[in-house]
This record gives structure tokens, sequence and C-alpha cells, in this order.
């Protein structure tokens, strides 16, 4: 085994960890926290995966990666819980609440107006907690 | 009815066929002709709309609207046709297309590794198609 | 510009809003108040768009129109508010209850038998709700 | 056991049939042909529950209940053949092409631009073929 | 009509009741007080199909239809209800914990990680219910 | 870093690599020339995460785990290739063609007729290739 093949290994989770602190400070907790009893290696591998291996790559901003994801979740309509995350997430890499709103408008031509009328619902949500907790 | 009415009336249209133009140059007669024979009204719906209403805000650019557009249908993964048009729609306002590949990995841990496969291979398709035109 | 051009952009909204209050006569300020912090523009493009331009196009009635949008929904599955306010419409624009729930059983062949249960469900709610509102 | 539930067991499937011919004379030698060697029950309980248990309910119209399953399928835009056989099945049973139209154009705003589109797409293609066969 | 027939005939209901007893003893009860009001006839077919033609047949254990039945309703994400039933019967008929939660955690890798985590707080939902049942 | 640390690491793309061969002796090839030109370092991540890191989980047999994955991919109804392979995967790791039949009707009931009939003609040709093979 090289000393690459090592710090990569190593790196993974490390890194994983860094991008989920840069989007979302209380992630890393919270999905450890609701992990804990029912699948705690599915934390590890959700800081792995999508964080260390793919949130971590150079090829675009944390800022895009967030447009991407909640572009994504508001399609699929299937997993509000964690639009709302990433809502907040956009909020804390850059993301004016203009740009999201104007993300989840953009769904109506794509995914019908239900989707982005349930997407601009969790929009709403996160922004009154995020004003509420700033205050 | 006041003169802005009337201006933003008409060019609803005009302005959607120009936001289509800057994404891609034959957009416009191909849905055309897509549309003649069964709805030709809905060509024009969809110049409105999505493009002479959504796309034309200022809140966004075309480019991260493109963003947008790939991932959401990337996600869904029933619209091929529509994801092939908006990947090569992206490299003409600007993304490169390594970021287009990077926006479709990342579908991998939001929709799953068969929603980005699928998208990549359509990205592979566009990106051959347009490395052959321009010979 | 033509004075039908000039009629029928102004009319776009003017009639979204009056084949809106046809189907629900309280959705029109629901609409309003729910977009009104978040997003007031997309209100306006509800109106004109899926009600302006396409629920006024002379070729369904609205009760067949209700049939589609309910249909739709439940068959998606991921948009019960929406599902709810369209099987209100459609008891108001002339469809039964029963023709309702026969739609409704009618997606288990198509989007499967939880699909029916949980359009069934929402039919349930919003049928109790317009007898507690007649009492 | 009674002379009714015999009668009603019976039919179950002779009712099935009959629907099924009255929306589409082709279609159950064609399930036949392809299931027979893969899951030649599967063509029997797709007569029975979809076409003998609920297409047969008094209700809704056989007309209605097409405009449902075009609905739902061009919303779901994951069976392009079977919506292509309710395409078809509809015209047979009094929708015109023009309904048709109307009904995929409304998808726009439920389901997206892009599956309205597919769905027209598909009409297109059977509406072609029906003509083709009636010269 | 021959005896078979009859018999199959009036089996069906019966046999439908035994497999959804098998899998949960409550479930009948329930599907018929959620479907009184609304549409008793569809508690039937829900015994009748899913449960009398096809969980009934041979080719498959109890205990494989239910990892089928959780696998499915995991990817689809718009069926909780459901999915929390059929963990429940899960358990019922033979799987483990650890096995329902290693099912739900292969869907990260095809529906991705939101699916995936909706279905493990699903599960971890009906777990804690039925062990303060059996307290 | 531990040895342990060290190991699992170097062990994640060798064993996704191993399980990859248990279901499927072409797919470690097919992934790679699918992906060289377009996205090479997605198929480290399609070996390394869905096989290496969960595949490759003692508290599922494999069989089982295909049990799982073509339910999911059935239902989804969008990815009809990645379903072809795994329905082949699923016949080389114990599945017998009648249960993976078995499988598909079951959709049936969970994402309805038309997705169980596009199952069960993928399984057709799968069936149909396999046998052909082995002439």
């Amino acid at each position: 085994m090289t000393a690459t093949q090592n710090d990569s290994s190593n790196n993974r989770l490390t890194r994983g960890l860094e991008r989920l602190a840069e989007i979302d400070p209380h992630a890393q907790q919270n999905v450890i926290n609701a992990m804990a009893e029912i699948a705690p290696d599915f934390a590890t591998y959700l800081f792995e995966f999508p964080f260390g291996d793919i949130y971590d790559r150079p090829g675009l901003s944390l800022r895009d990666r967030e447009v991407v994801t909640i572009a994504a979740l508001a399609a699929l309509g299937n997993a509000v819980p964690q639009l709302k995350v990433h809502i907040g997430a956009g909020l804390n890499v850059g993301l004016s609440r203009d740009e999201i709103v104007e993300i989840l408008m953009q769904m109506a031509g794509y995914a019908g107006f239900p989707a982005a009328l349930n997407g601009l619902n969790a929009a709403k949500e996160v922004f009154a907690e995020v004003s509420a907790d700033s205050d």
C-alpha cells in the first residue's frame, strides 16, 4: 500500500466532515444522533461518500453543489427534511435567499407547480428559523 | 392598461425566444417542428413560461439556471431528450464539460447511481455530437 | 402591437383568476398569502400559466381538467396539499364524491395500491371538511 | 357459496376481457403474446384486476377512465409503451385527438414541460399510426 | 363452471386475508376501518389482488416478498405509512431488524441517501413501537 | 493511522470488485469502458460505495441484495439498463428465473402494472440473452 492510498483513505472521512461542517455546522451531530440507534454505520457512509468523495471534489464550488442538491431534491419531491437541510446549507455557503427562491420557482417548468410550491414552502420555514436564530 | 403591462405582455414571447437562443440556437426551430402537427400552441407556452417568465428573471445567471435544470432532469430520470438539450445548453452558456460531469456524478448521492450513470451516458453522447460538429 | 395581443395579454391573469375562482373560491387568496413573504411573483405565474393559459382553453371542460389533475397528482404521490385542493375543486366543478373515489381507486393499477390508498385518505379528509363546512 | 359469488368470480376475467376489447381490440392478444414466455399468469391478472375489477365499475365511463390513465401515465413518465396503448384506447372510447392533446399539455403545470413534451410526442406517434391504418 | 374455478374464486379473498394475517394481524381491520367511509370495495381489492393473488403465490416466501415490498416502497419514497406497515410485517415473517436496516441502507446507492435516511427513520419508529408493545 | 484503517481503506475497492465479479463477471470492464471517456473516477466510486461498502456487508446475502436492487429499480422504472444488469446478476447469485418473475409481478401492486410489465419485458430480454450465451 502506498502512502497516497493510505492518505486518501484516512482523509475521506475527515474531508467529508470538513465539507459537511462548512455547509452546516450542526449536521454531523444531527446525523449521528438520528442514526445512533438504528444504523450508526450509515452516518459514516453519509459523511464519506456524498461529502468526502463528491462534495470534496475540486470541479464545482460548494455553492454550486448546493444549487445542484436543492434542485434535485425539490424535483424529486420526496425528501422534504433533506431539502430543508440543504436550503439552510445553501445560505451558509453563499446562496442568497433570492437565489434559492429562483431555483425553486424554476422547478415549476421541470417538475410542475406543486413541486415548486412545496419547495418554496420548505424555504419559507427554513428562512423563518434562520431569522429567529439570528434574533 | 398601462404601457408597462402592454410592454411586458409583448415581451414575454420575445424575451423567451431570446433566452432560448442564448442557451441553444436551434431549439426554437426544433420545438416548433416537433409540435407543429400535434400542439403548436404548446411551443408558444414553452417559449413564454419557462423561458420568457423564468429564465429571463434577473436573480440567477443562465449558467446557474442550466445547473438547476440539468440537476432536476437527471434526478427525475424520465426526460432524457430534454436532459440532452440542457447539457448542450449548459456548454453554450459557460459550463465546462468537467462541471457538467460533476453535476451528474453528484446525483449518485441524491437520486442513486443509476440516475447518475444514465445522466453521464447522456452527457457522453452530447459531448461527442458537439465535438463532431466542431470538426 | 395589435389590440388582440394587448387584450390577450391583459386577460391572461384575469382569466386565470376567473378559472381559479370557479374551481375554488378561496384559492386565490390562499396562494397569495402563502407566497406573500417568499415569492409573490410565483402566485402570479400560478394564476397565469396553469389557469390563465391551460385551464382557460376551450378543448376540455373544467370538470375534465380536474379529473386530469387529480389523477396526475395522485399518481405522482408527492403533492398531497395540492391533491387535496384539487379534490375540493373537483367537487366544485361537478365531480361527485363517487367519481373522485373511482379516479383514486383506478390509481391502484397504474401507480400502485399505496398511491391509491394515500389518495383515498386525502379525499376522506377533504370530504369531511366539506361536510363540516356545510353544516 | 352463493350463485352471486360464483357469478362474479367467473365474470371477472370475462368482464375484464370485454372492457379491454372495448378500449383496444388487439390488446388481449398483444398482452398474451408479450407475457407468454415469461409470465402467462400476469396477463390474467392484468385482465382481471385493472379491467375486470376497476374499468368494469359503473361509477365512471370508459372515456373518463382513459382520461385518468393517460394523465397518470404521462405524469409518471416511465411507461411510454403503456401510455401509447392508452392514447389509442382513448381514441377508441370517444376522446378526440384535441382532447388528448389538452390532457397532455395540462401535464406541463403538474409534472413539468418535459413530461408534457414526451406525452405529446407519444401522441404524435399514435395519431400517425392510426391515420396510416385507416388509409 | 368447474369446481376449480369456483374454488379459486372463493379462495381469493380468503387466501388474501390469511396471507395478510400472517404478515400483520391488525392490518385487515385497519384497512377496513380506513376505507369504511370512503371506499369499502377498495379494502376488498387490496385483500384480493396484492395478497390473494400475488402474496399467495408459491414462488417466493413471505419473508422474501416483504424484502421486495420494503425495497420498492423505500425507493419510491412516497408511501411512508405503507412502508411502516411492511417494515412491521417484515419483522413478523422472519426478517431481523438488522436485515431490514441492511435493505434500507442499500437504497442509498439505488434511490439516493435521502430515500435511505427516510426509510431508516421509518424503521426507527416501527422498531420503537414494537419494543413498546412487547414491554 | 491504525492497521485496521489502512486495511479497510485498501480493501474497499478490492472488496467492491470482488462482490461485483460475483454478481456479474463482465460488469467491472463494462463500467470502466462506459465511464472511461466521461468520468473514470465515477467507475471507482461505483465499485467502492455500492459494492465495496454496501454489498460487502455481512448482514444480507448477495442473493437477497439482488432481490432488493431488482425490486427498487423496477419500482423506480427509470433505469432499465441497470435493471437488466441486476436481473442477470440475480441469476448469477442464485435467484431462479421464476423468483425474478415473482419479484417483478409483485411490483404491480406497489408501483403499478406498467412498472411490472416493463420489468417483465426487461427480464424476458435478459433471459433470452443468457439462453443464447449458453447454447
